[in-house]
């Protein structure tokens, strides 16, 4: 049964990756940026988001898309702020999948968008597996989880282009040695960057803003 | 494809749920109690099990199944109490299953031994669809997490025994309204025991303990 089992993943992975690059192709052709965004439950993900559309909203025309297991709680936070989002309901699956992001891709105009952060479903394991045609990776870890995470939950550390280090105002009451903490990434994966962020204080964000900026130059509001 | 993944889903689940039930059996026949504890990672698992061995290792003869995704290191704080204890690492799998518990269990002396607990993969979403054949399911979330996070992960909550709510020396620093949690588990949950503890100041601890002293009453070295 384990080899059937195996073979079925591979196959749903092969056809995931597939349709992730049909989705590239697709943003690419609408100068369009998407970042997916991972982490655990609760370390911040829609809290940087927010802080992020506010930093970004006058230069780049935002959208979000939000996977969640139950419940539509982050997505009204974000309309609130008169962006387009689009929840996505798992009805209980462990993370998003490329079929899922082309769904609420199909639900935005995509003339009117030059960039989108996906809220992926809380989960440092199952998220990491599945490209969801975005064009950069973000992990967000947050200094209550620990620093020793990215050695218990490798794959995540290894694929992310960026590991923003959240909630770095209550540093103070515990134990995460955050000045070894980009060793720690660097001996995992050599290229990501690391950012240490307080999306409560916004202590940080600018390094994290400037990165979107460099990354994503060509799909401004301004450029098009 | 989609009814094709859910039919292998179903026969997975099935056959994980008639492996659970043996080893429950197993377990009456050497009246060993067992927990299964599950969390985010960083919630505090191990942190929790390390001082239920202290409060409860003179009066059970304790052993630990511990499941991670890479590395030993909590097996390797169990050890250095002299307790027994097993690694299971799922080699990126997302959850524990009955089999690979049953396997750790092949690796334990089960004639001296009266109270297992089993420390998941840190993941809130996979683990709760796996019965281990563990008697009670333990679920801890930290204060940093946030207390929305029995709406956006239900099936976890709707599931467990007993919610430790860990991390309350930290309960100033963060919006976590811990007096109106019970409420919110109880509306999942009617049945589902709620303990705020702090594994770090060992408040609140007591409650836990006397729960477990009196579920698995039968089973303490005391009576054997």
């Amino acid at each position: 049964m384990g080899t059937r089992i195996l073979t079925v993943k591979e196959n749903i992975l092969a056809a995931n990756t597939k349709e992730a690059g049909i989705i590239r192709e697709l943003l690419n052709r609408h100068n369009i940026g998407m970042i997916n965004i991972m982490s655990s439950p609760g370390s911040g993900k829609t809290s940087v988001i927010l802080q992020t559309i506010h930093r970004l909203r006058d230069r780049y025309r935002i959208a979000v898309i939000e996977g969640d297991i139950a419940s539509s709680m982050d997505t009204d936070k974000i309309t609130r702020l008169n962006i387009p989002a689009v929840q996505i309901n798992t009805s209980g699956g462990c993370h998003l999948d490329a079929r899922m992001t082309r769904k609420a891709l199909d639900a935005l105009d995509l003339d009117r968008i030059n960039l989108i952060f996906i809220e992926n479903v809380g989960n440092l394991v199952c998220t990491a597996d599945f490209d969801l045609g975005a064009h950069k990776k973000v992990v967000i870890l947050s200094i209550p989880e620990g620093d020793d995470k990215p050695h218990k939950y490798p794959v995540m550390f290894v694929e992310a282009d960026v590991v923003l280090v959240n909630k770095t105002d209550v540093l103070p009451h515990f134990d995460f040695k955050l000045e070894e903490f980009p060793a720690i990434i660097s001996g995992l994966n050599p290229s990501a960057r690391v950012f240490p962020v307080s999306a409560k204080t916004q202590d940080g964000l600018n390094r994290w803003i400037s990165w979107i900026e460099e990354t994503f130059s060509g799909t401004s509001c301004e450029d098009s």
